[in-house]
């Protein structure tokens, strides 16, 4: 109870303009602390004034040195910017893909930045819900622009992706023709490209196979920028792109539609989370589900039998439902 | 009703040896067939014959290489080989690395070697089921080994290699050192690692490191081979170290204990997707959550307020259990 106390006093002050609470409050969320529920109830109203823009890409695409180099751009347009950069999990990369964050580290001075690091590895598709959370955290904080930044890799990372308002592909002349790339769905995700390190062979020629392919469907105006990030060049055009975009977005309704979509699959992934949790805890105690995992165990019962023995038994689903607890209405599964 | 007992049929006949039955089995649970329950409680009793190899490891290292190797020398021995290709979802690598798979295609017109690539992509944490389903039909048609190839980049890709009996980790001399393969986890997901493109700079450094590190855990005896896969170098040795791992673990009870812990695993995990899809499925029609849900879209309830009413909702809850239809104890969610 106290914990929770606190955790609340920490959004009063943060929503008081207190920059200390901030990091401390994301720590919980990461830690996915009991306290979690509590503080997104608290920060609820104070939400969906930032601008969420997301940044994929496969690795060396670019994608750090572009996020660096907008938000150089906004900071002069006196926009403050958090920085949210989501890591893959592999056990062959390890942490050695955050070392791209090192050239972000010229922004850590600023105030008016803000930038968290998250790796997704050993998560279970668990991971979009606390990177939401943190997303949250820094709207609330008053921060006007967020970018989240994550090598599109998985689906967890997809996932985050569509949790922005809208969607930067960074790609290189090397990334593949338009064919590929409309084969791997990539003009489903984008809603801006950017052909990063457009001095190399083939960059004029991708944008021209981009823009021919953007041409046949009318409805949709999807930019195609080149950038040579590393010299900051294209850049002012991509944020014009951006700003475009937004303008159109909020102008046509699909900003709120898209917010709209979004609540509503969090809302229902957070239910299904909750559920999960409820079933693991009880999985864990109930004596008649134990002795028939045990027979599934032994293999003197195959898996989708006991499932069906289960799902039938109404009198083991009351069970289920009846046990009470505080991890059913605040812990994170 | 007539797909189940056409799907019933199909299984009985790859159990008697019709090799066309069982690409037609995995197509059924590739595609989540209804049917699915009914195949496997039908092939169940003839499962846990075969040896099942995990081979993982970073893009480019030459893990196709490697089963390609070792299923020419499994196919000298007499050995049937069941392999299954996962390949991890990404928009950005799409199908290339599908490619490399070609190499694989002298195998094709040997009825004694049964290959099948699966994708990840789109997947949420579903797909080590489907994986696994597939597992068991190579199993039940009587394959004596069965090679899992994937690339270890995400946790979808994880879980599917923890569902084999043994796991060789390939790495080549350029992966990094030995503490960065502690770091990243390797020496817990790894049985036998394989060194592989031995012939370049490093290997042996890399090898002294390894079991350096592997020395201080005496309890354990993870061999550290040193391959050329594309030459067919190592490749007698791998599979010497694959026999003595299997031996040892059939003597001291390892090999049950792992299958007795997948069982385990795979049931709870059967049962959760079940509760999910069964959660879906009210979520759609329940005309109470709906207009909760509707809420939480317009932004004037937050989400975990909403949850906490449906979950302390005992009529709430009622409903959702009491709902009938094949979907319950039959289809995959």
């Amino acid at each position: 109870m106290k914990r929770r106390q606190s955790a609340t006093q920490l959004a009063e002050r943060m929503l008081a303009g207190d920059s200390l609470a901030l990091p401390r409050l994301i720590s919980l969320v990461e830690g996915e602390s009991a306290a979690v529920a509590e503080i997104m109830r608290r920060i609820a109203p104070h939400t969906g004034r930032a601008y969420c823009v997301g940044v994929t890409g496969p690795p060396g695409a670019g994608k750090s040195t572009v996020v660096d180099k907008l938000t150089v751009l906004m900071r002069q347009r006196g926009l403050s910017v958090g920085i949210v950069a989501v890591d893959p999990s592999s056990p062959f990369t390890g942490g050695a893909l955050l070392g791209d964050r090192i050239r972000m580290q010229q922004h850590y001075l600023d105030p008016g930045v803000f930038i968290r690091s998250m790796a997704t590895r050993g998560s279970h598709g668990g991971l979009p819900g606390t990177v939401q959370g943190v997303i949250k955290l820094l709207d609330a904080s008053g921060r006007d622009v967020i970018l989240v930044e994550t090598v599109g890799v998985g689906q967890t990372e997809l996932d985050v992706v569509n949790t922005a308002d809208v969607v930067i592909v960074v790609v290189t002349p090397e990334s593949g023709d338009a064919v590929q790339a409309m084969k791997a769905g990539l003009f489903e995700i984008a809603d801006i490209f950017a052909i990063n390190k457009a001095d190399r062979e083939g960059a004029q020629r991708m944008k021209a196979e981009l823009e021919a392919i953007l041409a046949m469907k009318p409805g949709e105006s999807i930019a195609v920028v080149l950038t040579e990030a590393h010299r900051g060049v294209g850049i002012e055009e991509l944020y014009q792109e951006l700003e475009r975009y937004r303008r159109a977005q909020e102008e046509n309704g699909e900003l709120e539609r898209r917010r709209r979509h979004r609540r509503r699959e969090e809302f229902l992934e957070l239910l299904q989370r909750r559920i999960r949790r409820r079933f693991l805890d009880f999985a864990d105690k109930d004596g008649q589900l134990k002795a028939l995992t045990e027979q599934v165990v032994a293999g003197e019962l195959d898996p989708y039998s006991a499932c069906a023995r289960v799902l039938g038994d109404r009198h083991w689903l009351d069970k289920w439902l009846s046990q009470e607890g505080p991890a059913l209405s605040e812990a994170e599964g």
